[in-house]
């Protein structure tokens, strides 16, 4: 059982990260202002967030650069105009995706980028390419995470084989993925368990990103938090793909360090995020529980959402039916 | 460490308490149609649902009959015109809030009414008002439970006075009730093992009412289950003051008795539920997040949804002025 003095004190090892660019950039394919984006690198400074996520570094090749906004790319110049020299504790992340970024080709050394922290995402069954691409990259001299997706369907053997090869290259934490928003907090103790273990053996941090799918993804990470995983996804007002992720403004009032601070948070939702929803789509709604409940990719509860359809029985018939 | 076990099994004593026409009822002063009412327990029936509660039993010498549904008031007769013998397995609940409530005069005997259950609601300050009210209500012969409410502003120790207080009576349930949805499951585990102990000195039973503030009113509500909690409050779609509550569709997936059906629930949502929410507002929002992490009563929240204010900075330093 978790020790409530916990909820009380501060653990210094923490790390916040806001994925709102990444995850949020899905809903609208990252057409986001550079006023959004500056104020949101300014607000998250303020807030004593630790790392920003800027986006996806995208193979070019594989994507149609016109159609997608500048933050599915990420190019280090486009980062460089938002933040300068970024001289402040704020870190810089970008994600990269196994088998959808150049990243011998586009990633330059460390020493040339304003990027601090590369997250490597990969499914269970393309570790090997994982392993070259976290090599090439920590190389680099980046910091990387590697973020297994869609773990809610990978066996536990199979993840036991994954976190062991993953613990001999310099990858510095294993990211717990509860991509499809389905697990509930008492299975994400055991799956912490599991990667705590394996992190302790290799040196490494565990971090967690969770789906809203069943409303649980504030829950889940502060259960998470509980059981000793640091590195924390959270995105403002849980903007993200589908029903979207943990509320930074739920984790920051969990949070007991003083140097997070809740007002500035509070005030981009009021300026920035309210005023997108009215345009941009996303959150916990029932569609996205069926997709949860039934362990899915939430695609079919997006194109529900999409068409505008209100016919919730047969979205249910059809997932069903996928079988 | 709650045993993961639990989460594939059945737990017969378990029982869902559907509480959307009395929580619900707060949204809408109780004005449901006659055909959303019984929809709604023909729901339920089909759902497995154990108990439904039909709203409350609040004095007329207090309240205006004028100004509010029907639902607000209970009359006997306005239940058996929806559910006539009600020769089912769904049992009825009334609620009767200590001060609020006529009951020597307007309960009459079991056995010339169609109510089962009533729950008897009292702040921590009218225990022997509640346990006056207990007597009256369960020597008529009801079941009876009890909801002490706003218990994260009460000591710990009066709390623990008051459910010995109470184990004295004949009542049946101890409910733990978050009234303001500013209890972590963290915390909840604590309650629920205060509240088991005296429950089982007592031989009385367990019950959580959560509230969505946080975004853990169902995280709360399994927390509690895994605690070895029986009684489970939940509302369609979370439909209740504020934040609302744990949202039905959200705990019938997570039980696994087969007894339980989702789908009755899902067209419940669609055909009534959703078109309801037009013109009817509860449910999560960041106001609500203020008065959860605050622990205060919701009220400064709902004046702020009723005014269609989007000042959350200057809401936010309303609340903490209060002080």
């Amino acid at each position: 059982m978790k020790e409530l003095e916990n909820l009380m004190g501060v653990r210094e090892g923490i790390r916040v990260v806001d994925a709102t660019l990444r995850d949020g950039g899905l809903c609208n394919d990252f057409y986001f202002t550079d006023e959004f984006v500056k104020r949101l690198y300014l607000t998250n400074i303020k807030a004593g967030v630790d790392y920003m996520e800027f986006g996806y570094k995208a193979s070019k090749e594989l994507f149609d650069v016109n159609k997608f906004g500048k933050w599915k790319f990420c190019n280090d110049e486009d980062i460089r105009e938002i933040i300068g020299n970024n001289e402040t504790d704020l870190k810089i992340a970008v994600m990269a995706d196994v088998g959808r970024c150049d990243y011998k080709k586009d990633i330059l050394p460390r020493s040339e980028s304003p990027v601090d922290l590369y997250r490597v995402a990969t499914y269970i069954n393309t570790i090997p390419q994982c392993i070259d691409m976290i090599n090439d990259i920590s190389k680099k001299g980046y910091e990387t995470t590697v973020n297994i997706m869609a773990i809610s369907q990978a066996q536990e053997n199979d993840l036991k084989v994954a976190l062991d090869m993953l613990g001999q290259t310099d990858v510095g934490c294993y990211y717990i993925v509860d991509s499809y928003g389905s697990i509930y907090p008492e299975q994400m103790t055991r799956i912490a368990d599991l990667y705590l273990e394996a992190a302790a053996k290799y040196g490494k941090k565990v971090g967690i990103h969770a789906h809203n799918n069943q409303q649980l993804a504030f829950a889940n990470t502060i259960e998470a938090v509980g059981c000793g995983v640091d590195y924390l996804d959270a995105t403002y007002s849980g903007m993200g793909r589908g029903a979207g992720n943990c509320y930074m403004e739920n984790l920051i009032s969990f949070l007991h360090n003083p140097k997070y601070n809740l007002f500035p948070i509070i005030q981009f939702v009021q300026d920035y995020i309210n005023p997108l929803k009215e345009t941009v789509k996303w959150g916990y709604d029932m569609q996205y529980l069926f997709t949860g409940i039934l362990n899915r990719h939430p695609k079919a509860a997006i194109d529900y959402t999409k068409a505008g359809r209100n016919d919730l029985t047969e979205l249910y018939n059809e997932i069903i039916l996928m079988d």
